[in-house]
Order: C-alpha cells, then sequence, then structure tokens
C-alpha cells in the first residue's frame, strides 16, 4: 500500500470554492476499486491549508486515479485556487 | 477527531535504532483508547524521513498520549537521532 500526502495553500477568497471541488472529489475517489482511504483535513493553525490522506493498494490505483474523469477535471480546476503549488508526497507504509 | 501528522527526518546511521523505538511506540500507543488509528509511513524519495499519520478522538485524547509512560519514555531518545527538529501539525477532519 502507498499513502499519499498531499498539501496545498489556497488564496483565502477561493477556500469554499475549493471545499465544494473537494467534496466532489472524494465522493467520487472514495468509490474508486484502488482506493483504501482518503480524507481532507485542514490546518488547526492555518485555516487556507489542507491536506489529503490517501491511502492506496499500489501504484496502478494511483494511476488509475489520477487518469479519471474526476481527478483531469477538478485537479485543473484547483490549480486556479491555489496560493501557492501543492505538495505531494509518497510514503510506503512501514507498520 | 483530530488529525497530527509528524514528521522527522534522522540521521542515516540512527534509522533502524528509530524503527525500533517507533515499533514499540506504535503497538502501546494503538492500545489508547483515544487513539483512533497510528501508522509510521517512509518517505518514497528519502529513506531517512518518516511520518506519524495519527488520528485521536479529542484534545483530551492527544493530553493523555503526551502523558503517557511510552511517550515520555521514547520521545527524548528520538531527539538525539533526529537530522533536525521533527515538525508536528495538527488538523481538523473536515470530510
Amino acid at each position: 500500500m502507498i499513502e499519499i500526502i498531499a498539501k496545498g495553500t489556497f488564496k483565502p477568497n477561493c477556500v469554499e470554492i475549493f471545499k465544494q471541488l473537494a467534496h466532489e472529489m472524494i465522493v467520487k475517489t472514495r468509490q474508486e476499486s484502488g482506493c483504501v482511504f482518503y480524507q481532507l483535513c485542514r490546518d488547526a493553525s492555518d485555516p487556507n491549508t489542507f491536506v489529503f490522506v490517501e491511502t492506496w493498494h499500489d501504484q496502478a490505483a494511483i494511476d488509475a486515479h489520477n487518469q479519471s474523469p474526476h481527478f483531469t477535471t477538478i485537479v485543473p480546476q484547483l490549480a486556479d485556487l491555489l496560493a501557492e503549488p501543492m505538495e505531494v508526497k509518497l510514503y510506503t507504509i512501514i507498520e
């Protein structure tokens, strides 16, 4: 399994739009067979910063997600809302 | 519920010692009643960097964890193994 932590800081006036788009992404992503876990969290000290905490079965599941209609439709829309580029980190699960 | 993502980069010759201490921390922390989820991950692009991905019922659960014998015994030992200070971030779970 592979863990992804994807962190984004959004322009203050774009946070509500982001949350709407994120909700659509979450609902559809959780339906993917390769998705084990997919959660959105908000930084307790910065209301404009969010992280997606994601667990995937394997790289093939991530590749399928990255090519899904919801990913390819929603992610480009997020780009305009960001205050700085997203930081996407991959991790292997130790235990 | 509260999410914690705690990131640490360790000295290369200290990684195996860290993993042993982390294992003890994980086994004992998962027994805490306020702990919902506690997982250790390794950065796929930097084998010396790890994150704990943690979910807690509430702040009282985190406070109890921080005062637990395993936390107060193990965390000071980790300090000597780190290449730089740990980064501990708290998040609220949106969905």
